[in-house]
C-alpha cells in the first residue's frame, strides 16, 4: 500500500531522522522524501511517500501521534491511494477549462471521481452530457443567493465531495462554503496575480499595456483573488494584440494552469501555511 | 543613407499607399515597413526604414510635412544613422545592470556614446574607471535635492545627452527632469508591473507567495512605476527560494530586460501613446 | 468583403508602393500589412488584409496579374472570408490533441468545417461521437497500405477537404498524399525539432538528460519530421521526471502547439519557402 | 561548520533513515535534504546540508565509510565551506560570457577564486586587466597543440585549479585534460542540445527555420557536445531574425545559462551518472 504523509511543524533538530526512523521501524520503505524549511517563518515541511505491506493503518496513526506528532507539535495528515477523491466542478458559461478537465479525466490523467458539475447557468449542460456527468443547474440572483448556496452545500454533502474546482465559475463563493472546504476550493484567475485581481483582468492588462499576460490558480479564501497561489504561468503579448486576442491566448493559459493545480492537489503535493503554498513537485 | 521615419496619426484610408508612394517619388527604397492600427483608440502607427542615395534631408522633411503630415494630422519624426545617440547612465549601488550595459557597449552591441555615469553614491566609481567613463558623484539629501537636480540637468545639457538609463538608480526622478526628457528616461523595475510597484518588490512577492517573478523596463513618467512598459520578462520561483534567492534570480532578469529596452529605444523601435508603447520588433 | 492577399517574389524596389497603390486604385482599404524580406535569400513576402465593398473578384485577380504579378514575378494567392476551409483530422489512439481541436471548434475558436475524422484504429470513435462528427475507420497493414491510401484520398476528394491535421496520427504519410496537399498537411511532433526526430522522442530526451522538452508543429514533407516548422514550444524538466512524466507534460505542449499552428494556417498567416515558414503574427 | 555530503548508490531500503541517523548521532543538524531515485537505473542520490559544531572531520569521514558507505556501496563526497574552489576560465575572442562571470565574481555572487584566465588568443587580455586577473596567452596551431596543452596542465597544477569554465573557448579539449578534470570542465554550447551540436549552431538553426533557439551548459566529455547537461534555456525567434539576430539573442542566453551552471557546480548541487545530471536546486 502506498502511503503519503504530509507534515508541518516548528523547525527543530532531529525531525527528519525521527520520521524516517519511525517509517523504518514500522517496516515501511520510503520511496520519496521532500522536505523544506521556511527559515523566515521557522516552519518545517515534509512530504513522505512510502510503501507498506500489510500495515495496520490505525496503529500506525496512533503511534505516529504518540511518538512524533506530540513531541514535535506536528500538524500532519495521512493519505492512501485506496480511494479516489471526489471532485465537483463549478462552471459558468466558458467551456474551455471544463473541456480540458473532462478530457483529461476521460484519458485517465486525473485519478478522481466527478460526481457532478454545477452551474448557475444552463449553458454548459451539453458538455456534461457529452461526458455523461450529472449537471446541476441552480440559478440564483441577489435575493435567493443564500438559499441557493444551501442547495449547493446539500449536493456537496450528499455526494461526499472532497474538493471543488471553480473552472471559470465567475461567482464569488461565500464564507460558509469556504469554511466547509478550507484549502479545498481551487480557482483559476485570468491574470498573473496579484496584478489585475477582480473583474475584467484582460481589459485591465490591455489598458496598462503589459507585455506579458498570465493566469493563476489558487485556493479560495474569503478575500477575493488573494488566496494561496498554487500555480502560475504567463505568455507574451504585444501591441498587436487586442483585448479579444488577450482573451484567446489567456484561455490556453487558464486551462493548463488550472489542470496543473488540480493534479498537484490530487497527488497531495500542496501544503498551505501563512496564505502561501509549499508545492512538492 | 538609412532613414527611419516614425509616424502616428488618426487612422484613415490611404495612409500606407500615400507614404510608400512618397518614399518612392523621392527615390527612396523601403527596406522595412511596420504598421499597426490600434482599433480601440483609432490610431495608426508606422515605422519605415528606407535607403536613400544623395537625399536632401531638409527638402524631404519639408515635402513630408506639406504632402503628408498636414493632410493626415501626423505626428512624425525622422532619424538617420549618421550620429550615435548620447546615453547617460544613472546608478546607485548595484552594479549588475551597469556592468551589463558597459560590457555590451564595449562589444559594440550598443551603438551609443556614453558621456558619463551619474550617481548619488560613490560606490560604483570603480566600474566606471574599469571602462574609462567619467563618473559624476552628486550626493544629495532631502534638503539639497532640488539643487542637486540642477547640477544633474546642467551636466545633461553640457554633454547634450539624448536619453537617460536608470540602471537601478533607486531614486525618484522629478517632474522637471521628466519634462526635459519625455519618453527618454528608461527605468528598470524589479517586478512584473503592475504587480509590486514601489519599494521592495521582491519582499512583497515573497510575502504573497507568487510562483513567478519578473522585471519591467518602462519610460519614466511622474506617476511612480506607472509609465509606458517597453519590455518585461519573468522567471519561475518556488517555495524553496528565499528573498535573497529572489533578488539573485531577479538580477539576471533586470539586466537582460533593461538592455533589451535600451536596444529597442536606440534602434527607434518604440513609439509611445496613451501611456502604452508600440514596439516594432 | 475582407480579402487577404499573400505574395512572395524576388526582392526589388517599389513593390510595397505598387501593391498598396493597386489596392487603393481598386477602392480597397488596407487593414493590415505585414511584410518581410529574407535578405539571405533575396525574397520579398507580403500579407495584406483589405476591406472591399462591391468588388469584382475576377477582375481584381485579372488586374493583379497584369499590373503586378507579371512585372514582379510574384507567386500570390487571394483568400476571402466567404467560405470556411474544410479540415480533416487524422488520429491514432491518443485523444488529447483531438479533444483540444474539437473543443475549440465547438467554442467557435476555429473557423473551419470538419467533414470527418479518420483513423487506422477504432479507439477514438467515441470522441467523434461525443462531438457528432463522422469517424472513418480505415485499418491497414503493410500489405494493404496503398489500397487504404486510395480510400483516404477518395474521402478527401469526396468531402473537398482543404487541409489535413495529423493530431498524433503516428503513421507516415505517403508522397502521393503529400503531393495532393502541399503545405496543407499539419503535423505535431513531440520534440523540439530538429532534436529527437523519428520515433519515441520522449524516451530519447530522457536518455540524453535534457532539461527542456518541446513540441513542434510543421507542414509535412516527404522527409520525416523535416518539413517547414510552423510553431514550437518547450517546458522545463528535471531529473525528477520519469519518461511518463515527460509524456504527460508533453501532451499539454502538443495540443497547444498544434492548435496554434492550425489557427495560423486557417487565418492565412503562414507562407512557405525554402523549407521554412514566414509566420505573420 | 557547514558540511555538504553527496551520495549515490544502488537503491535499497533504509538508506535515508540510516544516513539521517548517522548525522544525528554525530551531533549534526540537517539543514537541507534532497533525495532522488532514478527508478529506471535503480540508483539512489542524496544531497545533505548539515551544520556541525566542533566536528572532527577525519573521524566523521572514517565513521561514514565504516557505518554507511561500505554497507550501501556508496560513492560519496564531503564538502565544507572553509575553502573557496579555484576556477580557471578559458576563453577565445568573445567577451560576453567572460564579462558576465567576472562581474558576478566582483559582486560576490560567485564564491570562488579565479587564479587566471587562459586563451589561445590575445584579444581578451584587456578584460582580464580591467578586473586585475592574470591572463595567460598560449597560442597554438595543429603542430604544437600537444605541447601547449602541457603548458595548460602545468598552469592548472601550479595554481591548484579545482574546475575549469570554458566561456566560449571554441577549442576542443583533449582527453588528457578531461581525464584530469572529470565532471569538472563546464562548457557553454550555443544551441539547445542535442540539436545543432558542433560548429556554427546559429547558422544551422537559421537554415532549419526553428522558432526557438537555445543554449546548453554541460560537463565536457570526450564526445563533442555530448556530455551531461547541467542547464538549458531558450528564447523565441521568428522569420524576421537574421543569423546575426540569432547570435545577438543567443549571447544573452549563453551568459545566463553558463553562470547558472557555474553556480550550481560551485554550490555542489550537481551530481553526474550515466552521462546525465541530477541537479538539486
Amino acid at each position: 500500500m502506498k502511503i503519503i504523509i504530509l507534515i508541518h511543524c516548528p523547525d527543530q533538530k532531529g525531525i527528519i531522522s525521527s520520521v524516517t526512523g519511525f517509517i523504518q521501524n514500522h517496516s515501511g520503505n520510503i520511496v520519496y522524501l521532500d522536505q523544506h524549511v521556511d527559515k523566515s517563518a521557522n516552519v518545517f515541511f515534509m512530504r513522505l511517500e512510502s510503501d507498506f505491506e500489510n500495515v495496520d493503518l490505525e496503529l500506525l496513526e496512533k503511534n505516529f501521534n504518540t511518538e512524533l506528532a506530540d513531541k514535535y507539535a506536528m500538524q500532519w495528515s495521512l493519505h492512501t491511494d485506496s480511494k479516489k477523491p471526489k471532485m465537483a466542478i463549478f462552471v459558468s458559461k466558458y467551456n474551455h477549462c471544463l473541456y480540458d478537465l473532462l478530457s483529461r479525466f476521460n484519458s485517465g490523467e486525473l485519478p478522481v471521481e466527478i460526481p457532478f458539475i454545477l452551474s448557475n447557468h444552463p449553458d454548459l449542460k451539453y458538455v456534461a452530457d457529452q461526458f455523461d456527468i450529472p449537471y446541476h443547474y441552480i440559478p440564483f440572483n441577489k435575493e435567493n443567493r443564500a438559499e441557493c448556496e444551501k442547495k449547493q452545500i446539500a449536493l456537496l454533502k450528499e455526494y461526499e465531495v472532497d474538493f471543488i474546482v471553480l473552472a471559470r465559475y465567475m461567482q464569488i463563493v461565500s464564507g460558509n462554503l469556504i469554511n466547509l472546504y478550507p484549502d479545498k476550493i481551487i480557482n483559476i484567475h485570468h491574470s498573473f496575480l496579484p496584478a489585475f485581481a477582480g473583474a475584467k483582468p484582460y481589459h485591465a492588462a490591455f489598458e496598462r499595456g503589459v507585455k506579458i499576460i498570465g493566469a493563476t490558480s489558487h485556493y479560495v479564501t474569503e478575500e477575493l483573488d488573494a488566496g494561496p497561489i498554487i500555480e502560475q504561468d504567463v505568455t507574451p503579448v504585444s501591441h498587436i494584440h487586442s483585448i479579444s486576442d488577450f482573451i484567446n491566448k489567456g484561455r490556453d493559459l487558464e486551462k493548463i494552469v488550472l489542470s496543473r493545480a488540480v493534479k498537484l492537489h490530487v497527488h497531495r503535493k500542496t501544503m498551505v501555511y501563512n496564505n502561501k503554498t509549499v508545492i512538492f513537485s
